[in-house]
């Protein structure tokens, strides 16, 4: 069986020009980064302003299991299919961050034949976008210091900044730091951390902003921490949105690529799935409904917190909301949420297989409860059986939702055909009738309460001393008309991982909430958050090199 | 009188693949960054490597003064005015670090009517190439934090890291940190620092690197730190030359702009001219070499740094030495070296004139001890008065070296034409006899008092009590035998930045050595070496915008 980078580097890429001719992209509307990525200018994405936006898709899950999902490879592979129907589609994902791919092998661009190319690219630098991200977010840190430094005109209490620097790597050494060291030349000794850059305010603000000038109001909307007097700091305060703007300038045009089937693909912006919103940009995702009849995208983690977010957050910011949603489930998952341990799943029980739909079936009732039709799509594995597989279709038609194998990992395009088909119908339907979960006038409380009861199942929320004094405190800065951003485990409904399939009568505990005013959401904590990943003992980083001639190696 | 951006804006742009048509690059051996940057592929610069080299040309300066030399603009402006002779001129210059920009305006690409184009993207992120070394730097940095964390096999000792972290920002709170703080989760607690990216060894090994093998080498050369038992410890140890090597990939790979006058230009690489040897790569002037009939590059600083290391240490790794040196000069710079104060430079001034003349005349000499023929560019001003011009070149006559006005910035490539054939005159003549100032072999104090005694024109050199226990340990670590990087202030031949002109009878100290045993030399400090700026009160980025359509603002 070939490996994912044996079967990339055996595919002949086309020239990106000749991909994106078929959605009307032309040389002149790229800007080229090699042959086989490329930046869309501001000119095209302009000049689609009044076009019809197509059909859109939202790719989501059941809550993962370390059995794997493949929600990245089912997207992919039914772009593809979608393609063969003669349905014109294109694919709006994340990118991937480069840290991670130093610890633990494995990339971020499908699987299978259902990747995108060059995915060597697109897991190391691809077009700069996470640098920029990362100069943007430390720039903003080196010109906080340096205002405390020459005088603190504003005040800032360098006790209370909240705003951190970022690197794009596994740090754990740099979680906690002390900084501003060794003399008076040096700045103001302080605490400070490093995140991951995924997980900086900037990037969730590149993945909203709908243009420049959007995103330059978002910038100068971060709160960087308080006074002395505890009133908040905001970025307008320090005159920097303009020059985060600039280091922003590219980075906010989407990428493109394409899959191994030709089909085209924005891969742009990549927001944690916790303390963010997890989806890719609303420019790429936008601009993709105005060039495509069909837009298939994704959300990250389970539909609980992906499509929650996507559906409740992004969508507001797009330019229409999804027509259908494919929840992918695998039979290895769906077991191991109907309580078998992992080192059993390749052994066939339908029992387990019935007993772990219930987490299946809670998803599908929420993605309702948001007036969406869903669609079910099986990704295949190996150690699936017909009696395994028949037993989820039953249960799935019992519900009344279209439940469809998905072969794209083994199979490619061929493989997503059926799925393709049972969605069309779907969506040919004309089914979907989106409404938001709540309503952002209503208080923070009602909000997180709508969504722990309606989505999760939980029987009521808990708020500690600290969420308490903070939903006073947003309420009189005027923060509290956001949407909630819920950063809580994503392998299970409730706030604790180990509680699979479909618990009832949890309680979830809100430990704190982060106003994050810039990006336009309040982050709520259900427990600890890790914003910087560590390395393993034996990184990936190990096992890499490059040859004389360039080819990228061991990098998955 | 325009502004260096309006000039740069008012310029039409051709796309990178016709300028580079002219040298016999084709589209196929390029991979484009936008339509006016590209990097020069692989495939491209190996089947290059039986072409004989061109000429190559130098442009190195007296001691900069807070009157400003223009030794880019030079350059820029002596290969447009060459191109128009007929003869076929590529340029290598080094590329801008982001970091000052936000800090002070300004451009580092030319200036007038003598600049790189496009200058607003050369000096933000450009192609990535400064994104790869920050993240190659820092992934280091992990790896040996989570070395140290895993259990320390190799028995580091955490205090003798050497290893710093870099940004490229100006960000003075991050010299001096502590790391690995909160919890044992976050690694071992210890002091580190963060440098500006151009000061990473990285930067150095790029910029010095003949090709991805010798990079990977070098790369595995660093040393990291020490152990307990007090030996070194080098990247080969941790074992990932190899994932340093694939972060930088790309990086290493020369890219190509244009100049107002379509002059094809190298821009690649960048290193300190302190702590390294301040000249763009060695993989991007050997390539002009072999594509051009004249290449010309330039050195940082004065010459008694920039020139001295680019003959010293950079020109051993060159498919050539250099058949001519330009050492550029002001009238305005030579009256400060003359005795006459910032304020006063405008008036006309003979004499002082004279007085300072002693300054360029030993950096003429000195490029002499080099074997090489010089020619003084004086890189006109307005202020400039005709006799002041003519007391210079009667000056230089009496010497015996060419003195041709360059009033490039103000003319672009006419105004360079009577350098361009004072230089071709002197190239034609074959006088150019290279050798180096002195044999690696001898001991490292025997190689600093030659630099000292025959460039700085100095009486002695004093070592400091660590320097000369640094010494004795290098040898017996094996490293003595490579050249030596001066680390000393680039405003005078000695040590204080106060005695201008051509000072005798002075003693330099060596403070401290580093060894850079992956660049491949070792720096000798004479002074506290700044590597982290910090930003000024009103920094730069306060007046920095985007328009709509995306265009920067403010930028310079």
């Amino acid at each position: 069986m070939k490996s994912d980078i044996e079967i990339a580097q055996s595919v002949a890429l086309k020239p990106i020009t000749d991909i994106v001719d078929k959605v009307g992209i032309e040389f002149d509307d790229l800007e080229l980064y090699g042959k086989y990525k490329a930046k869309l200018s501001f000119d095209k994405i302009n000049s689609l302003k009044d076009q019809k936006p197509g059909k859109l898709i939202l790719v989501t899950a059941i809550n993962p299991t370390p059995a794997g999902e493949g929600k990245s490879t089912v997207t992919i592979g039914l772009a593809d299919a979608l393609n063969q129907l003669g349905k014109k589609t294109m694919i709006a994902l994340r990118e991937p961050s480069l840290g991670p791919v130093m610890g633990i092998k494995g990339g971020a661009a499908g699987g299978g034949y259902a990747q995108v190319l060059p995915m060597e690219d697109i897991n190391l630098h691809f077009t700069g976008d996470m640098h920029a991200i990362t100069t943007a977010n430390n720039a903003l840190s080196a010109l906080i210091d340096n205002h405390l430094h020459q005088g603190n005109e504003l005040g800032i209490d360098q006790r209370r900044i909240i705003w951190k620097r970022v690197v794009d790597l596994n740090d754990r050494a740099l979680r906690h730091v002390t900084i501003g060291l060794g003399s008076p030349i040096n700045g103001i000794p302080r605490e400070d951390g490093f995140d991951i850059t995924v997980a900086s305010e900037i990037m969730a603000i590149l993945c909203l902003a709908t243009d420049i000038h959007d995103l330059k109001e978002r910038l100068a909307n971060i709160i960087i921490g308080y006074r002395f007097d505890r009133t908040p700091v905001y970025v307008r305060d320090l005159k920097v949105e303009g020059a985060l703007t600039l280091i922003l300038k590219d980075a906010i045009k989407p990428n493109l690529v394409q899959t191994i089937y030709g089909t085209p693909t924005l891969v742009h912006g990549g927001p944690f799935a916790n303390i963010a919103h997890g989806c890719n940009s609303v420019l790429a995702t936008s601009t993709a409904l105005r060039l495509a009849d069909y837009t298939v995208t994704e959300a990250g983690f389970g539909a609980d917190l992906g499509a929650e977010k996507f559906l409740n957050i992004k969508t507001p910011n797009l330019l229409k909301s999804p027509d259908a949603v494919v929840i992918v489930a695998t039979i290895r998952a769906l077991k191991m949420h109907g309580g078998i341990a992992k080192d059993n799943l390749s052994e066939e029980n339908v029992k387990a297989v019935k007993d772990g739909f219930a987490n299946l079936q809670r998803h599908v009732e929420n993605i309702r409860k948001f007036g969406l039709p869903a669609v079910v799509a099986i990704n295949e594995f190996i150690s699936d059986t017909p009696a395994e597989i028949e037993a989820l279709k039953e249960l799935c038609a019992g519900i009344d939702v279209p439940a469809e194998l998905a072969s794209v990992w083994a199979k490619g395009a061929e493989g997503g055909l059926d799925l393709a088909r049972s969605l069309v119908n779907v969506v040919e339907a004309e089914t979907s009738n989106y409404k938001t979960l709540y309503d952002n006038d209503a208080s923070i409380e009602e909000k997180i309460e709508t969504i722990v009861k309606n989505i999760y199942g939980g029987r009521s929320v808990v708020f500690s001393a600290q969420a308490k004094n903070q939903i006073k405190q947003f309420k009189e800065n005027g923060w509290d008309k956001l949407p909630i951003c819920m950063a809580k485990t994503q392998y299970s409904f409730s706030d604790n991982p180990n509680l699979l399939g479909a618990p009832d009568d949890f309680e979830i505990t809100i430990r704190e909430l982060v106003p994050k005013t810039g990006a336009g959401f309040i982050v709520a904590l259900t427990g600890n958050v890790m914003t910087m990943p560590g390395l393993p003992k034996a990184p990936a980083a190990l096992n890499m090199d490059v040859s004389e001639d360039g080819t990228a190696i061991g990098l998955f």
